[in-house]
This record gives structure tokens, C-alpha cells and sequence, in this order.
């Protein structure tokens, strides 16, 4: 019992690293003390130059472990073996976590004030990623939904575009957003896929219940199988016949919509 | 007085000319027939390639007038000899125009519901430049004060990130705006300067009475000439400590504070 529940912690705590590197984005991450960080890898291979000499000084100054690996497994660590220039660190994120969990989590709570999460289905620009984390986080939404595949995922230009927030806001993984988003809906969750030809306006969506909006693909909208799991389909009215918002801005408009 | 009246109107009409350059830009905003085109400028020393020959097609089946020029001519009329590969295209928008003949408008016509402007203090970057347009015309403020300079103008990335809206939206050029707002004041408008440290939250401004938004700089906010020219300062209250929004969010969420 008491070694399930030590492997049940572990795998926690493993679920919460996210992964990056890269020289910059590595070196930029030790020499932000905000930014907790759970160990550095580095191939064996690489020249001791003065980059590198200067990230075992952080992670020595930090106490952070440093692991020297071969360059097959660095590859199999930083997974992407192109571009990490034989450096990668595990970030330990307290708020980055899995889908699931927080559904077992919400089973188990006392009722509280209906939570709200923002899904992502297919926003590929790193830039737009980083900016709905922002306005997500100012704006007070309890999480953001983010697929493994399809959409934009957490590297160095969305951290950096996200100013910062994406260590404060909770992401939670999932595989795929629409089974997901079934559990959702059974464990009592609306589920407000944004569509400009929606009926339905922003202001009229209830909030007295836990409600998951869905932000689709930056041309494409979302995608079929995301809109079949959706309650109703939502839009936000716009004036001189625009047609369209930039999904960021979007998501901020569904962050503040009580707000400002 | 017949003279003077013909020297207005073509005064008027020059004054809401804008001139975009590259051959990207002016190939696809002649294929784009919602883009009213005034003027196509080729420097004679371009060779007649494929991408040239279109241009002039183009233009011939849309009847646009077709200058030839020496290259020191049109560097001057593209004001961008870096950038213009020999090109250039005058666009006949109907909402670009000035900021004093605004006023001059608003002095004129009986009361009716006060209108609402974004002014741009030191925006730097195009994107952000193209989202505000977007953002604001979809949320349907009645124009854009955009000094001329200090701010990121009107180019095609503007164009460009503005997704078309760029071509609805009112767009009132000034000199320093600082001038401006002090003439809008007078002119009983209220100047709200955006800023984290303010006590008033953008909810509680009064919205029964002409009102000028103010948006500073990305990184050091409005300055101090602008700042002294406003009746108040305010804020977008924010969650989980985070100090800002980008500038483009800020926009959308004053342009759809009573829509969505």
C-alpha cells in the first residue's frame, strides 16, 4: 500500500516536469530565479565552452542536479534532437498537470464556485499559445486544456510570450480533447465551442455551472469531432462585418467577460 | 471661393491616401478587389518580369491609373527606397483621415450617442498595431488616433495583421498627440490613460460622455507629455499577480466592454 502510494506521488511529480531546450531558452530558465527548475541535462559530447561552463555555475549556485548523458539519450530526453544543441532542463510545474486528475480532483471537492477552463483544439502559432496563457491567467480561468497533439506545445517562444504566467496557470495535458471533453461533459460540464455562426452570444452562457470554452484552429475553427462534444456553440458579437477575432483575443474576451 | 472649395476636396481626398510599397504587398492588395486602389507606381528601371507584367494587368482590368517613374521619384512617393523593389500602390481609404477634421465633424453634427477613439501612444510593433485595428473595428469603436510619429504606421504587415479590417476602421492621423488629446479635452472628451498603478478600474468610467482610450508603449506604458494630458488613469483589474496585458488585449477588452 504504502509503495503504491509512494509511486502514485512519483508519478505526479513526473506528470508536473516540462521539458525544454536549447541553449538560450535553457540558460534563460537558470538565470530566472522565478522559474523552478528540477534538473539539467547535458550531453557528454558537448565542448565545455563558456555557455555551458556558466549553466553548471546556475545549476551549481541553485543546487540543481546536472545529468551528463550520451547524445542518443539526450535525444530521448529533450525529444527533439534537432534542436536541442545537446542541452535540455526539466522545469518543475507546479500547476502543469493532467486532465484527469483534475476531473478525479473536482469528484472530490465540496461544491464550490463553478470552475472554468479554456480548451485548445489546433492552435498552432506558439505566439497565440503564449498570449491565451496570459489573458487566461489575468483574467482568473481555472486552467487550460491542452491536447499532446495538434496544437502548439509548451517550448521556449510560448513561455516567452506568455510573459511569465505560464508558471502560474494551470495547464492540463490530455490525449485526445474530445474524449476528454466527453468526461467533462458526464462529470456535469458545459462545453461552449466558440463558432462566429453560433446563435448563441457570450453574455447568454450560464455561469452558474462549470463551463469549458473550446477556442478551434486559427482558420479552421473547431474540429468535428471537438464540436460533437460541445453543449451548445457560442459566439461573440462583432460590429462593421468583421468576421473574425484573433483566437487570443478571444480567449482574453471569455477571461475578463465578468471583469472589465 | 469655387477654387477654394476644389483645393479642399482635393486636399481632402489626398489627406486620405495611404501608399503601400513591395511587391508582395501591392501585387495582393491589387488582386484583393475590396482594397480601393487609387494609383499604381512602377519605377521604369524595373524589369518587365512576370510579377510586373500581372501588376499592370491588374490595374489595367481594374482601370487604376498606372505612373511610370524614375527610381529617385518613386523612392520619394514610397518614402521607402529600401524596401519598395520599384513599387508602389496609392490606396483611396475612405476612413483614413485626420484627427482635427474629426473634430471639426463632431463640432458640426447634433448630439448623438458620444463617441468612443483608441489613441496610440508609441505602439511600436506592427502586429500589435494590426490587432488593435482589428479588435477595435470588430468592437466597434468609431476610429484610431495613430500620431505620426512614434507609433508603428500603417505598412503592409499592418495591413496584413489587421486581416482587412484595416479598410473599415476609422483612422485619425495627428501630429503630437499630446496637442490632440488637449484639443479633444477642450472639446469636452474624456482622456482615460491606461495604466496598471490606477485606482479607477475600466468598469467605472462614465460612459455617457465622449471618451478617449489611451495605450501606451509595450514596455513603459503612456508617457508623461500624453499622461499629463488625461482626465484620469485607468485599469483592467487582473488575477493571479500578473502586472500587464498585451497591448492588442487591452484594446479588445475596452472595444468589447459592453458587448460580450
Amino acid at each position: 500500500m504504502k509503495d503504491s502510494s509512494e509511486y502514485l506521488q512519483k508519478k505526479a511529480f513526473f506528470d508536473s516536469l516540462l521539458t525544454i531546450y536549447g541553449r538560450k531558452p535553457v540558460l534563460e530558465a537558470l538565470e530566472d530565479l522565478s522559474v523552478p527548475v528540477y534538473k539539467l541535462h547535458l550531453a557528454s559530447s558537448n565542448r565545455r565552452d563558456q555557455l555551458i561552463q556558466r549553466m553548471e555555475a546556475l545549476a551549481e549556485s541553485r543546487q540543481i542536479e546536472i545529468a551528463y548523458s550520451d547524445r542518443n539519450e539526450l535525444s530521448r530526453i529533450s525529444k527533439n534532437s534537432r534542436q536541442d544543441q545537446g542541452v535540455a532542463l526539466d522545469l518543475a510545474l507546479p500547476h502543469y498537470g493532467r486532465a484527469d486528475k483534475f476531473l478525479q480532483e473536482i469528484a472530490t471537492r465540496s461544491a464550490q464556485k463553478p470552475y472554468e477552463l479554456l480548451a485548445l483544439d489546433g492552435i498552432t502559432n506558439p505566439q497565440n499559445l503564449g498570449m491565451i496563457v496570459r489573458s487566461a491567467c489575468a483574467g482568473g480561468v481555472d486552467g487550460i486544456l491542452l491536447p499532446k497533439k495538434g496544437c502548439a506545445q509548451i517550448d521556449p517562444l510560448v513561455i516567452k510570450a506568455s510573459t511569465g504566467t505560464l508558471f502560474k496557470t494551470r495547464i492540463l495535458r490530455c490525449d485526445k480533447l474530445a474524449n476528454t471533453l466527453r468526461d467533462f461533459r458526464k462529470a456535469g460540464a458545459q462545453i461552449c465551442g466558440l463558432s462566429s455562426h453560433a446563435q448563441t452570444t457570450l453574455k447568454e452562457v450560464a455561469d452558474d455551472t462549470p463551463t469549458i470554452f473550446v477556442l478551434g484552429n486559427e482558420t479552421h475553427g473547431v474540429s468535428d469531432a471537438v464540436a460533437n462534444q460541445c453543449n451548445q456553440l457560442v459566439r461573440i458579437p462583432m460590429r462593421n462585418g468583421v468576421e473574425s477575432l484573433n483566437v487570443a483575443i478571444t480567449a482574453a474576451l471569455i477571461s475578463f467577460r465578468r471583469e472589465s
